[in-house]
């Protein structure tokens, strides 16, 4: 195997998004006398989000930053948590500041500064450039290069994502390894010919809803973290 | 003024080329037996790039990498180093060699890593991706995201680059500060609204080729360093 370059999932692979958006929507409306279940919020903000791609995916609307769609997720939303009262710039302040302000799994900086030996670290991503680079500058993350969905104006897991990531790179599919956490990603890439990395978050969506894992041999490589598929690879 | 990132020209600006694109030619050929003068090499090699990109940006050729331009251009000049003699494979090792291990210049890492407490820092360069990438790992430097050429499939000074540059990091254009060594990148980015910082580099056409400064107050700030730009920022 002759790995040139590893390709990222951030949401759920890198940074621990449910911790996250729990985190910032009780400090931003705590104070405002919300009383809510935090973890509750993020699920189902986080459960509006490929239905709200769907119409993208699909070619019935125009490309849209994550942005977009997760403020209509959350104004689609806000009955169900009695947040209509919310001002648009209240509900913009939200969304922005849940989306960009996760912190990465512990494992995920020194496994970064490992799997960089290896070669260029791309976020390959359906967060919008300015998510990644918020997210980035928050938990000290190096990214080679951003691609992904801004790059592509399409989302994951349309093909065009990984190949034009593998374009960009000038290298050939089976020289660039995709890293996830989610296994429809990685069987996407590898549709592509790209190498696989499964990594496994148990606690993607909260502790005691610990995910399935994959069959052996499913993919490339089978990690518990970035520091354990750093390992694999030898560096 | 409210800058909130800075996008940075790359060649001869952020990395010294002609040193670096010299230095690369006499360890690739010397052992093969040409005993040329290096620096003409790179200067000659340089001097095509403006001629190059103009079918692309008058729209008469489809946008290409920068990397395809610079073979094309040491095609042309093989006759006139004698190196008609060079293999398809010794021109493209020579053409990748050249423009991707590039020195930055003395003061940029330490610059950088000042500048970064204002804002991302974005390369937008004509460079293709894989060769910023390549560059940046070589000297250490540390971009938050790589814009420019390829994410716009364009060529500076097309106001394209610039806008889109604006609009992937979700910001106005009077919020992006434009930093090159170069006048005509600051003024195409001024006519985008961006705010722009020249940068002398004496050295960028070799010690005794000093370039002509532009008169004071032409752009929003003159420094003769990174260093210097970012006191003068304040950071």
């Amino acid at each position: 195997m002759d790995i040139r370059a590893l390709t990222f999932d951030v949401f759920g692979t890198t940074v621990d998004w449910r911790s996250g958006v729990a985190r910032e929507a009780q400090r931003q409306l705590a104070p405002k006398g919300y009383d809510l279940d935090w973890n509750a919020i993020a699920d189902r903000w986080r459960a509006g989000y490929l239905p709200a791609m769907a119409p993208v995916r699909e070619g019935k609307r125009p490309w849209v930053t994550f942005e977009v769609l997760h403020r209509e997720i959350l104004d689609g939303m806000a009955g169900a948590f009695g947040l209509e009262g919310l001002t648009d710039a209240e509900r913009d302040a939200l969304n922005l500041g849940c989306w960009r302000r996760l912190d990465p799994w512990p494992d995920t900086r020194a496994g970064m500064a490992r799997l960089a030996k290896k070669g260029p670290l791309i976020s390959l991503s359906n967060g919008s450039i300015a998510q990644i680079i918020a997210l980035a500058r928050h938990g000290d993350l190096r990214w080679d290069a951003i691609l992904g969905t801004q790059f592509s104006n399409s989302y994951k897991p349309d093909p065009k994502l990984y190949l034009d990531a593998v374009r960009a790179l000038g290298l050939e599919p089976g020289q660039v390894m995709m890293v996830a956490a989610h296994t429809d990603d990685l069987k996407a890439a590898a549709a592509c010919g790209l190498r696989t990395a499964y990594v496994h978050r148990s606690d993607e969506y909260g502790q005691g809803n610990e995910r399935r894992r994959p069959e052996a041999g499913a993919f490339d490589f089978h990690a518990d973290s970035f520091e354990d598929l750093a390992a694999a690879l030898g560096v």
